[in-house]
This record gives C-alpha cells, structure tokens and sequence, in this order.
C-alpha cells in the first residue's frame, strides 16, 4: 500500500489550509487587533514553538484561562502543533476549582488572560506551574512569541489527545472530557457545512471558547476561512454595535442569552439588513423567542449535545417543507433535538434494559450515542467511564449513556423531555420540568421560567416555578397558574410561583441545582 | 479507552443518515421515476441483500456498465453494503477493453442498463460472469431487488477498499486505481462544503457517474440531503428544459460541455430565475466561456483532480474581493486550478529531484499529492504505481506524481502549463499548448481548439492548432495566426490551423492522443 495515502485527521489542519489559501484575508478580530490567516497561523506556530523551551513536551497539558479572544483561538492551534493537550478553563470557576482541574489534569503551564491574572496567579502558584499572562499590564505572551521559532508538529495518532473538556459538574468533581484529533476534526467540517459557513461568514463569538472548545468552532470557522470576531463577554450593547457594524452572518448561543439579545433596547432598531444563522442549544427555544429572533432577521437552528459529544452531536436539521407550517406548528418543530449530525452515528433512545423506545413521541427513554464524535472517556477516572457506559446492545458495541431523557417522534427526530435528574416526580406520575417551562413561557408577561421539583409529603414532590418577569408586566400566580392548567394537565401545575432573576452559569444555562437548593433549604 | 468511539468512515453512511433525517424528501428523480431517501436507502439495501445468494462475498467485484440513473446510485451503496466493490465502467468503452477491465479486476458480476444490453451480454458471456439488465425489455434488477432482504453491513475498515476506477489510459491499458471508504467519505464532505450542496439543493447529473465515482458526488449530494436530478446523456436541449423546469441548483461538467450548454439555441431565452452553481474541471474554463456562463446566471468553479485523486483536490476557491476585479482579470484568476480541498494535504509542484519550485508562477514542475484523497495504488498493478511514486522527500513520506506540469503563483495558486505528455518543445524551447489553445479561444470567431505538437526536421516539433469555429464565423489561418502572435512568442503561434470538430471522450475531454496520431499519421 502506498504511503502517500491516510494523512492523520486533526482540526489544525484547517488553520494550515487556510493560511495557504487566505493569507492576507482577516482571520480574527478582536478590538482594535486583526490578524490575518497569515498572521493567525504564525502566532500559532511561534506559540507552539514557544512550549518546548518552556519544558512542554508532547502528551504535557497546557491550561488556558482565558475569556474568547485571539489567544484562546491560538492555543486551540498552537497547543496541539506542540503535540501537547489543551485544557481549556470554565472562567467562572473558584480559586478552590480551578486548582483541583490543574492538579488533576496535571497542568504543566497555564496561559491567562490579563484581566484574569490575580486569580491565574493565586491558581498557579498554588499547583506550582508557571504562567504566562496574556495582555495586560503584566503580559508576557507576545514577549513568549516574538521570541520563538515557529513550529508545527505533524499530528502522529488521530486518536491521540487533543484536549481535556472538564464538565461543569453540578454535582460531585468535574471530569476530564477526552477528546481526540479525529473528532474535533470531522465535527469541525459537520459544523461548518450545517451552519453554512464559507469565506465570506463572520462568526461572532458569544459562546465561550472554554466550553466543549467553543463546539468546535474555532476550527471550524478557520475551515471555512471565514473571519472571527471576538467577545470578551456577553453584552447585549456590544453584541448589538458587532452585528450591525461588523457584518456578523453567525453566532451560537444559549436560548437565555438569545432572550437577552432579543430583548434589548437596540433590537427596538428594527430587523438586521441580512440573514444572521443562529445556533442554540441548552435548551429548546420558545415559540416566543423563535418569533422575536426571525423578526429580527434571525434563523434559529436548535442544535443538541454534551461536553462528552464536542458540543451538538444532534441537529434540528428544517426540511424546507415545513417554511409551509403555521408559525406555532414551525415552533414545536423546532423545539426538538432532531437527530444525529452528518457525521454522527443514529443516536438511540433506549429503557433501562437497552431496548429501543417506539416512536411513537411518548415513550420516554434515555438517549445513549456513540461514534466519533463521542469522547473516549473520562480523564483518569475509569469508574465514571463504566458508569456513563451502556454495555453492547445488539451488535455488542458499547454506548454513552448521556443523562438526558428524550422521546422518538414518528418521523425519527428526537425531542427532550428532561435531565434524568430534572423530571419531577408527583404521586408516580412523570412531570418533564421543559414541558412545564414550555407552557409558563408562552403566557406574554413572561421572560423566562424554569421549573423544579419540591418535597411533599402527600405526592413525593409538586413542581414549584421560578418565573422572570418581562418589564412592567403584570401577573398574579392565579393567572399564570389557570394560563398552564388551560395547556397541562392539573398534575404539572406548579404549586407555587417564585418571582426574580434566574441563576445561571457562565454559559447561559440555567442552575436548577440552586433553585432546587432554595426549595430544599 | 471506551468503545463507544470511532466507528469506520464509510461514504455510505450519508444515505444511511438521510434516509433517517430526510425519509419523505425526494431523493432520487430518473425519467419518471422518483424515490424518496427511504425508498432510494431500501432499494440500496435490497441490493445489497440480493448480492449474497447471488454468490458475491465480501470483498468481491461487481461491475456497473450503467448510464446515470437510480440504479447506478443505488449500486454506489448497496455494492459496499454487501461488502464487495464497486467498478464502474465507461460506457464508451469498446467490448475488447471492457472485457480486459473484467478479467483484470476478476469481476464477479455485472449489472448493466438495459439500452446497452447488448454490449453487456456480449462481454459478461466472454469473461464468463453473470449479468443482470436494469431497465428495457431483459430488465432483471426490479425482480432482484423485489426478491432480496435487505442488508447494509457495517464496514469494517475505513482503509478498506470501496471502488475501482479504471483509467481511460489513452496509452496502454487502463490501470484500476483503488480508491477506499475513509477517502471517499472524506472527498464527499469536502464537495457537499464547498458547493454548499443544502436540504434545498437540486443536483444535475451531466457529470458521469462512472467517472471517478461521479467525483463523489453520489454520496455528497446524499450527505446534504439534496435531490438527484439524473440523466442518461448529455444533450443541451434536455439540460436546459431540467434547469428551467426542475430547479436544479448545482451541475459538474467539462468546459467542453459548458461551451456546448452556453451556446445552445436554448440558451437564447436569457439567464436562469435561480443562480446554478457549475463545478467545473479537465480543463480550465475560458474567459469568454465564464462571461457567458455568468450571463445566464451560472456561477462557475473551477476544480483539478483525477481519477487516482478522488476526482477534484484542488479547488480554485474564489476570494470574495476578487469580484471587484475587471471581468478579465476575474477569469484569469478562474483558470487556475487553486489549491487542495479543505481534505486534501497541501499540493507541492517540484523539479526533477523533487524539489519545490519557487512561487514565481513562472518555474514549471510537477504537481505531487499524498493524503486521504489519493488513492491506494493501482490494483494489481505495482510497477505503475511505482512509477507513479515520488519517493520520500523532506519528511520521508511518498507523493503521488500527477503528472500535471505547472506553476505556483505568488498567492499560492496552481496553475496548470500542461500534461507532461502535452508539451510541446520546438527548437528546445517548451511551449504550452493550454497557453496556445487559450490564445486562440479568445478569437470571437473560435468556438474551440485544441493544439498539439507535430514533429519537424528543424525544430524538433511545432505545434498545430485543430479549431472549431462558431457557426457562420469567417476567418483564415492569416488572421488567426496574427491574432495569436498578437498575444504570444512567434515560437508559440501552430504552424498549421485544421478546422472541424474536436475528437472527444465520454466525459467531455479532448482526445489529443486521437490528434497526434493524425498529426503522426
């Protein structure tokens, strides 16, 4: 067999490709700096020729604690040119958190952002691995590539690490999520082409680079060789002036920060000059965000997936057909998961017993994956693999059992019904908290809800609701509570309603582990 | 590491998934027949099944003598269902070359159309193998699908091999290039990306099927989910009622055929409602070809590959500045062949021993390739791929030789000066004759040339220029010769002019060793 055939598959090899093609096009904007692909490529490869001499060798981890700015897209390439693993870091996490993820990654170096260095600084000397500061007053990162040769290691195994994704965990440690070469690169091309990124996109970075590597993105949009515009963080003000100055054609974000943007006094500007593709997950948009979204010149596609899967292993992939459906029928559409993305194996929704549910959009069953782009496990910590692991069903091979609790619809895509640990159980009936949420959403005073479980002594645990209210809107519990039972059956109406802000976590994702400590305590 | 990682790249995958995500959704129109991806999935399955009892096992040949219709789509995943591989035939070919392919890749079946029953019964009685019609009065196929269970074993090793494409060898005999699963599927995501082939996307199958797997095609296309849009032989009157009647959105074809469409009575009811996008290559596209093309709402790009290349490795990927340039520089810039595909490993064009040559876009050398979309080798067939070998530079890897001569611009642009066989050289100087055949092609009375080398006492060889001139146009060798010199060195300008049409394969290239032999004769 030839040996000029079976090039390694890896992510970076999109930034190479695009630097040849594209290199006097920009590549990233982030402030005042642009870098073009020429530039972006050789600051990655002085960074990663910058690591050696620093005593990082190939398989050594390399934490970033950095908000979404040109340094964390050139960690995503230089890091993997050394040969070495990236660790990128949630940046809301504690002092006390952040050191468990280094010693447990076994951090050899830890890159941070300027306005990041006191806590960086606290972190670091604590595990005792040295640390660069990028930006700043104390920044050594441009010192760190001016002074180095270039370099890119050839990837040597595929499957070999990338990075190390810890799970923000809600409860008990994180854990290192391994991802390998092979993956990132093939979901990387899914992404591209699903979203339909091409030269001329410009992808707004409102999702943190930190979280699943950005979904793949910063790969992914160098693929396309499209430009990055940075943000260092979710302002709707901000986000607003990039999308009407910028040319902005993409952006990904939680369906709470996509509330946020369409809510806020600039979208009162009216409708963007052109089509802006948005890719949410987390949770299901509303009917009443898809609205507000496509009059703003939006086109939400719902996508669905889990640190363990890169980021969306599954697409609510829109059969133009259904452009024909009334607007509520398209809402409902789109509020499923829909099903595996064009390089993801058929995801399964199985019962305990590792049977197929029917599909029938009833029968409720966890909804397991495997393929590429599933990870290869957990980092050191093979208990939590066994446990997230459903043993070979059918053709004997083994599958990762996600926690998400879904149904089969009868045309195969699949819809969500809940966190194994957030339906509410209620006098042995099953509550979906989404369903609930869902119906709560839908009355016009209401921004956003999210719905837990509460003790009881007669029924197990009544669903209690914690509602945002629009400005200046005015309801009482007895007309939200008669609004869902007109939608819901008794059962699934809360029993009390709380009014205020929602906890969230730096990704947008709403903290039901605190609502839930609120009712317990 | 868990199992529940890494499954085999196979490109039959894509028709897998959309017949899950898209079960409904035309997938496959033929004359009057339409299928659904469910149905196009079960027909391939069905294949697949009928395979077994029939004696074929896995890793076993069928051959395909089809014309572009459902049942060469079908045979392009059930055949890799069943295990075996696929070998798609030229349907121009004579009966003593299709036998030699036969014999040579030990073919154990054949499935052929029923309009070229004949030939078919004729060659499979020779070899000795079965033979099944699709279509016409002997058809066998509908009662071989009607009768099977369906399969689609799963692949067991990307590495593998999918298909056999011999090549059309206008010297010696054909040679069977080995193409395997991981680099199909591979060259699928990078069609279906850079055409942005969509859900909405309606494909015209001008291209052959049989050529290079139809550049993948058959499977990209399924990967988005798009329709294919079939048919039998290229014929502008019927080209041309398709893309007015049936929405076609993206079509691949030589720029022979393009002249042909661009020029065809048809043509003269003005630009399509839609833009179409044209993919393009065996030879670089005119500037007077592109003007008209763009005229009719046809968005032209330009691809370079061959059969040992998956079909198309380099993509001349428009920069979206470039629209600002002059219409002529614009085609300029179209006729280079650009650069790898966002799969392929770099492109390299080297000297004789293999070094690269400077981006001058002056210094000729000859295109090397490696990576996923090369080929294993030649089936069978050592010594050719030895020689088709450049043997490990720099790194220590192998290349494939091309056998393309050409010159890398200052951007990084290929462009092509000629096959090697194609140069001419007269009086010790190399002459292009791409460069010669483009000078003529911008005389508006020329409606294409071709020039090859004849051989001469004093000069070694000079060239000779075959033209086809457009109807009712007046022109003489006097004038064509001038208008030449007018643009190139004297040494360039043909000797002699021959006017007629220009001998041509099935896929629409000029068949200049048919040339040169009159030129010899």
């Amino acid at each position: 067999m030839a040996a000029f055939t079976f090039s390694q598959l890896t992510p970076t090899a999109f930034l190479e490709r695009s630097a040849r093609v594209f290199p006097d096009r920009t590549a990233v904007i982030d402030g005042d700096n642009r870098f073009t692909y020429r530039e972006f490529a050789d600051r990655s490869r002085r960074l990663a020729g910058a690591l050696g001499p620093r005593g990082i060798f190939p398989g050594d981890r390399v934490a970033a604690l950095c908000s979404n700015s040109s340094t964390m897209l050139e960690l995503h390439n230089g890091v993997p040119w050394a040969g070495a693993v990236l660790v990128p870091l949630n940046v809301r996490l504690s002092a006390e958190e952040l050191q468990y993820i280094l010693r447990h990654c076994g951090a050899r170096l830890m890159v941070a952002d300027g306005q990041l260095a006191g806590i960086a600084a606290e972190v670091a000397s604590a595990v005792g691995i040295p640390l660069v500061i990028a930006g700043g007053d104390a920044d050594g990162y441009e010192q760190l590539l001016g002074d180095a040769e270039p370099l890119a290691r050839p990837c040597e195994d595929e499957r070999g690490l990338l990075a190390l994704n810890y799970t923000s965990g809600t409860t008990g440690r994180p854990k290192g999520v391994m991802y390998h070469h092979r993956g990132a690169y093939l979901q990387s091309l899914a992404m591209a082409m699903h979203t339909g990124l091409g030269p001329s996109s410009r992808y707004l970075w409102t999702l943190p680079m930190f979280h699943c590597d950005g979904w793949c993105f910063p790969w992914a949009v160098s693929a396309a060789g499209a430009a990055h515009v940075c943000l260092p963080k979710v302002d709707a003000q901000e986000i607003w002036r990039l999308l009407r100055t910028e040319g902005i054609t993409h952006f990904s974000a939680a369906p709470t920060v996509l509330t946020m943007i369409a809510n806020a006094p600039e979208a009162e500007q009216g409708p963007l000059d052109r089509p802006v593709h948005v890719q949410t997950g987390g949770a299901p948009p509303t009917p009443t965000l898809l609205a507000r979204m496509s009059g703003l010149n939006m086109d939400v596609t719902h996508l669905y997936g889990l640190t363990e899967t890169y980021g969306p292993l599954a697409i609510n992939q829109w059969h133009p057909e259904w452009d024909d459906a009334a607007p509520e029928r398209q809402a409902e559409l789109k509020a499923r998961q829909g099903t595996g993305n064009v390089v993801a194996d058929a995801l399964r929704v199985v019962t305990e017993d590792g049977a197929d549910v029917p599909a029938d959009g009833e029968t409720i069953g966890e909804i397991v994956a495997r393929g590429n782009d599933v990870m290869r496990g957990y980092y050191l910590d093979d208990d939590a693999t066994a446990a997230a692991t459903l043993a070979g069903t059918g053709d004997g091979a083994a599958w990762f059992r996600t926690g998400d609790l879904g149904v089969v619809h009868p045309d195969g895509y699949l819809e969500i019904r809940d966190r194994s640990k957030d339906i509410i159980i209620s006098g042995g009936e099953n509550i979906s908290s989404v369903e609930v949420e869902r119906a709560i959403d839908a009355h016009p005073a209401v921004l956003e809800s999210a719905v837990v479980g509460e003790p009881h002594e007669k029924w197990g645990e009544v669903p209690v609701a914690y509602v945002t209210l629009r400005p200046e809107a005015d309801v009482d519990d007895g007309q939200l509570a008669t609004f869902v039972r007109s939608r819901l059956a008794g059962f699934k109406v809360p029993k009390r309603f709380v009014y205020g802000e929602l906890p969230k976590t730096s990704t947008g994702k709403v903290q039901k582990n605190v609502l839930r400590g609120r009712v317990d305590g």
